[in-house]
Order: structure tokens, then sequence, then C-alpha cells
């Protein structure tokens, strides 16, 4: 099924208590290795035809205006995927 | 910095009750050619030092005993960025 996956995670400079719960935890089970974790969404749209030119480029208005929220998130990759 | 991403999503014969939401949303506004939402997890771990095949091995192991639920979730897929 054709869809376009968008990826999003917390801005940089901002703490992801998420992420860093897991990095502690895998600290404790000997993942010395891992320096940091930070935790964000994939998600999916899914399309019942071919996507074109048009659909990414909503996609990539519809990730900025209504997926993420572009005071604490980035949204790092849009892709296509037949 | 190099990172390996997991990438997780819920299971496609599970119900996704904030994709579905989602969906709904993009149909009010009009975006009736995505047929469905689905939403799920991009986590990244963070490595101070270049990525060996090693840690490749041990994070699949750590994304699927650890980062994901495998009876409602699917790892899809584990890749390295330097």
């Amino acid at each position: 099924m054709p869809k376009i996956i968008v990826e999003i995670m917390p801005k940089q400079d901002l703490l992801d208590p998420q992420g860093k719960a897991v990095a502690n935890a895998l600290h404790r089970s000997g993942h010395n290795e891992i320096t940091n974790v930070r935790i964000g969404k994939r998600i999916e749209l899914h399309f019942d035809r071919a996507i074109t030119q048009g659909d990414l480029d909503a996609a990539k208005e519809i990730a900025s205006s209504f997926l993420s929220n572009d005071v604490i998130e980035d949204v790092v990759a849009i892709t296509k995927e037949d």
C-alpha cells in the first residue's frame, strides 16, 4: 500500500524525559555505550492510489501545521513508500 | 553524532485510536485522499563513537526485548546514521 512516512522528533535542546528514562534503564542493564536516547513519532499516511508530488507537498504542509508542534518538535523526514 | 534509529509501529490488525483520530481530523479538513493514519515511535540511540555491527546486533535485541511490546507492536526498521 502506498504511504507517506512523517518522522517527528523533540527539538534537540529540549528535555525528553521519556528518552532519558529509557537511557537510564539501558545503562542499568549494562548498555553504557549508548550515551543518550530520544523518542519521537513515526506517522504513516496511507493512500489507496499512487502518491504524487502534490501529495508529498500536502504531507509537508500537514506535517508542520497539524502533526507536529513546532515549538517543541522538528519534522526530521518525509518519505514515500510504495 | 552516530545514532541507531529504531522504528516501531502498532501491529497491522490492531486498532490505533490515536491514528484514527488524526485520520478523522484530516478528513474533516478535506484530506480525503488519505485513507488511514497509523502512529508509531521513532527512537534514536546515540553513540559517542562509530557504530559497529555488534552495536547493530545489540540494538536489534534491545528493540525487540525492551523498546517494543511484541504483543501489540512490530519493529519495522533499524537503521544506522553517522
